[in-house]
Formats: C-alpha cells, sequence, structure tokens
C-alpha cells in the first residue's frame, strides 16, 4: 500500500522536467522529502480506515497521497522554522539548498496537494471529493494554530507550562493530521456522512498525543535508527512533554539552572547537553513520559471499540495494531 | 465591489477570536496584510470579467476573495524570502512580528484561501467550484514556478540574462494570478465552459508583464503613494526589466561596475544607490520600460476585443479601463 501510494505521487502527481533549468530545480527539491520516504503511517491508517467503513483502498489512495504530500510540505517549512539540521537521515532541505528556495518549495509542495485531491473528483464524485477538501482545509487550520502555539512558546520565552498546555497544542499540531483526520477520510472516501465519522476525533486524540510523546522520547533515546539528530529537540528548545516536566519537578536551583541553559543560543546550549540528559535520568522524566503515553493509549484503544465500523473487520483490527506500533516503534 | 470583498474576508472568512492567545494572535497576523487593504484589482478583474460572462456579481465574490487572500498570504513568503522592509507603507510581516510566526501565518492563510473556496459548493455547485478550485492549483503552480526562478537568479548570481528570460519568468510570476486567472475565473463563476477560457491566457500574459514592468518603474520613480520602500528593488537585487536592460546597454567597466554593485550585501549597495540612478537616467532605461509596457498594453486591448463576451457589454469595456488603468496608475 506504502509502495501504491509512493508510486501514485512520484510517478503521477509530482512533475519531473521542464525546459527551464531553473523549474527543473524546483521540481528537484519538491521529489525530495517524498524520495527519501517516511514511515507512511498516515496514509496506511487512511486506506486502512477506509477499508474499515466498507471502502477499497483505490477508494482512499489519492487521498492517502495528499496526506503524505501535506506532510512533506509542512515538514519542509518545520524545519526551516525550527532550523532542524536533519530530516530522515539526510540534511533538512534549507540545509541542502537555499532556503529561500526551501520555502518556495514548500509552498509549491501545498499546491500540489490540493491538486491531487482535486483528482478525486474522477475517482469519488463531485460530492466525496468536496468532503474530503473539507476534512484537509480543517486538518490544516488545526496543524497551524498547534505550530503557532509551539513557535509562540519559543519566541516568548516561556516555560511555565503545563503538560494541559501541552496536550492542548499537540491534539492541534499532531493529532490532527496524524490520526484524527487520516482515520475521517478514510471514512469519507468510503462514502460515510461526515456527521458518522464525529466519534473518531476523541481516539485520534489521545492517540495523536500518545504518537508525539513516544516520538519526543525516541528523540532522547533512539539510535541510528531515528532520522532527526539526537537531542535535536532539546538543542531547539522544543516544549516537550519531557522538558516540561522537567521544569516541574526539578526545584530551586536546578530549575533554574534548566532555565539559564535554555536561555542561550542553540550552539551554547550544545556544551549543556549531558547535564540537561543527567536530570532527565535522575528523576526518572522519560519513564513519566512514556507511562503517559501508554495510558492514553489505552484510552484511544478503548474508544477505537466504540466506533461501529461497517466494512471490513479485518481492517479494524490492523487499525489497533496501528495504534500500539505508534506507541511501540523503535524509529 | 472592492468593500464587499474585503467585509467577506474580514467579518466572514477570518477568524478573530481565540481563548488561547498564541492562537489569537496568529488571528491577529492573518488579518494584517487584509486590513492594511491593497489595490483590489484582481478581485475586480474577477467580478467584472463574471458580469461580462453573465454571471452576477455575487456569483464571482467567495472566488474574488479568494485571489484577495492568494495575494495575501503569498505577499507574506514573499516578503520573507526577499528580505522586504514594507508592504502597503507598513513593516513587513516579518519585521513586525517573530519572521518564523510570520512564515506559518503564510500557511494558515492559504488553507483559509482554500476553504472560502470550497464555500462556493452551495452558491455555484459542486462542478463550478471545482472548476474554479481547479484554476488556482494552476495560478499557484504557475507563481511558485516564477518565484523559483527569480529566487534562483539572485541565490546564484545569474547576471546574463534577456528581455524574454524576463517575460517568461514574469508571465508565471505575476500574470498567471494578477489577469490571467481572475479573468478566467470569473468566467468559471459565471458557468463558462473551461475550454472556451483558453483565448484569455494571450491577453492576460501581456497585459501581466505590462503591469509588473510599470509597478518596476514605479519603484524607481514613485513618491509617497507607493507602498513599498523607494528603490527597495534595487537593493534587493531583484532581476527587473530595468536591470536587465542596464546591464545590456551599459558596456565594458561601466557594466563591471554594475556587477560588482549587485555583488556586495544589500547594506553596502545602498550607499551606491545614486550611482545606479545616475546610470538608469544617462541611459533612459525607465523610459525604454515604459515604452515597452505601453506596447504590450496595445496588444494585449488588441486581443481582449476579439474575445466574445456572453455577458454584460459595460463590463467588457471596464475590463479594457482596468488594463489601462495597470499601466497608468501612479501608485
Amino acid at each position: 500500500m506504502k509502495s501504491a501510494v509512493d508510486r501514485l505521487i512520484l510517478d503521477e502527481i509530482l512533475p519531473r522536467t521542464n525546459p527551464v533549468p531553473e523549474i527543473e530545480l524546483l521540481y528537484r527539491m519538491m521529489r525530495d522529502y517524498p524520495e527519501r520516504g517516511g514511515k507512511g503511517m498516515r496514509p496506511y491508517i487512511c486506506v486502512t480506515s477506509c477499508r474499515a467503513f466498507g471502502g477499497s483502498e483505490s477508494d482512499a489512495l489519492l487521498t492517502a497521497a495528499g496526506l503524505e504530500l501535506f506532510q512533506n510540505w509542512i515538514l519542509i517549512h518545520d524545519d526551516i522554522e525550527d532550523g532542524s539540521e536533519l530530516r530522515r537521515g539526510a540534511p533538512a532541505l534549507h540545509r541542502k539548498y537555499d532556503w529561500t528556495l526551501a520555502l518556495n518549495t514548500g509552498d509549491a509542495l501545498h499546491a500540489r496537494m490540493w491538486q491531487a485531491l482535486l483528482r478525486n473528483r474522477e475517482r469519488l464524485g463531485e460530492a466525496r471529493a468536496l468532503d474530503v477538501m473539507d476534512e484537509f482545509a480543517r486538518m490544516i487550520n488545526e496543524t497551524t494554530e498547534g505550530q503557532q502555539m509551539e513557535l509562540s512558546w519559543v519566541v516568548d520565552k516561556t516555560w511555565s507550562l503545563t503538560p494541559e498546555d501541552y496536550f492542548r497544542m499537540c491534539t492541534k499540531k499532531t493529532s490532527w493530521y496524524t490520526v484524527i483526520s487520516p482515520l475521517r477520510l478514510g471514512g469519507l472516501a468510503a462514502g460515510a456522512a461526515p456527521e458518522s465519522l464525529a466519534p473518531l476525533v476523541e481516539a485520534g486524540t489521545t492517540l495523536g498525543v500518545a504518537f508525539q510523546i513516544h516520538d519526543d522520547v525516541l528523540n532522547l533515546s533512539a539510535g541510528a535508527k531515528y532520522g532527526k539528530q539526537y537531542a535535536d529537540d532539546l538543542l531547539e528548545g522544543k516544549r516537550t512533554l519531557i522538558l516540561i516536566r522537567l521544569l516541574q519537578v526539578a526545584k530551586g536551583e536546578e530549575r533554574q539552572r534548566v532555565v539559564e541553559i535554555f536561555a542561550r543560543s542553540r550552539e551554547e546550549r550544545r556544551a549543556h547537553l549531558d547535564e540537561l540528559l543527567g536530570m532527565i535520568e535522575r528523576y526518572r522524566v522519560l519513564a513519566f513520559a512514556s507511562d503517559q503515553a501508554r495510558s492514553l493509549l489505552d484510552r484511544a484503544l478503548a474508544t477505537l471499540k466504540t466506533v461501529r465500523w461497517t466494512g471490513d473487520a479485518g481492517a479494524a483490527a490492523r487499525l489497533e495494531e496501528i495504534a500500539r506500533y505508534s506507541v511501540e516503534r523503535d524509529w
């Protein structure tokens, strides 16, 4: 399934050649992240949900490709905003090419995403094609709002955050495009009525947050399998649940010390990485975060069991598997 | 008409309040450029074209609002990419707020544009709503390709360009979203068949290039009425027809001198502005550019006369007026 989506994107949706060399470079840049290949989890959830609601794999392929294109263009912009160095084990696009070209490439890829979704018109008919696009618009609204929260915390040097702040940000920034919309889009592609998909919001919310917490844990524990640079989140000053928890459990001088380290520049912070990692270990913060992810997963699984799937029961079972995988994966 | 589009955008499409302060800031930033108010030329062309093809003003309002939203989000990103200081007489968004937040705001506004277009479904029906969105996708593809050409020239320090290179870039970067698509979108909103709108590509191409040349001339001649900073194009090193012509007519040491000045940083270049302006004056480059704009206008007017409008003849006449205005305006 993943290879079908990748082929659709690379062979049919994204252009490859143009007589103007500058434009051919744009095409090469647009293909860069898609060619690196991601986990493909979002398209997988979308296609599997479509089958669980009685649709076929091919009903959901263009929509799944749209999700993958969304992930790719927003990662290009996120990487610029966060000053990230690596993406999927290679230099981020704005480090491989001039950053102004990378920014423009994100916009170009964004438009190609909508163009792919417009092709649903032939496959799914006009009404379903429009329903799918409505969901995409909502999903992007949520994602950019979550991104704004996270970026604002960094810009304003906000440190007094609670786990609830994190859950709210993370629901918008991660849950919508990682789980909620992939589940709902599968249903829409299968022809389910938009109203009937409301219960998927709750399951997707908790599962998405669990996924992100696990991702943040991986950034501080995984080896070479993980595509981002080790401990990049700490260098970027990302407000992860881990950091928020550390600032809650560390007291007095020690908390002050953490805030001081994060007030410094990214490069200066690098010299204090071991000190931060030592505190995270001492306060068992990773274990706390993993426990949270696990308990969110249990809630999500319980909610998924209440959904009335109208199609393939095997597909519904695979959605539970992917839920477990999302907080147990080691990459 | 302009006020109807502005009201639609500010009162119905863009949100205003949110309990999360960071998100309310996003909304404020999204409203910033729209509230500054532009010339409104693109929505005007769209609505007027709709009437000339037999539709009503209200048939085209959401589509016209989409064009204005497009202009606003792409300007936010363009201003970041070009390092622009001013926009419509006030600091560019990334100079008023943190630039990472401005980048994200552009993406958020981009999604709201598609959401506005999806509302055409109720007004125009599913088929026309989808036709309008097809045109938007094409328009954004062209615009980002043109932007990539222009940015690449700056990044690669390309100076050996011909007026033909400029026309090709400018057709993509300016003509499509300024004239071609506004004309065609008006027709689509009125229910014209997409095939019947093909002739508008030629008229819109020449008129758009004429508009951009005039804009570049204004940047070097206009007073306080012009929203961008005086001579900002020269400081940014933009490959305008003016600069390309100067590099063609200046010979030997003098040409070398121009290339040298443009090899310097923006700040250093500022000290040599008078020298550049002196050469532009001496070689009568602005007069050359204005002549080109005028002759493109004549061609566009001739092509417009061949279009078979099926609606209001007064509206078709107003399209000729706006064509003239676009190369005669002084702001």
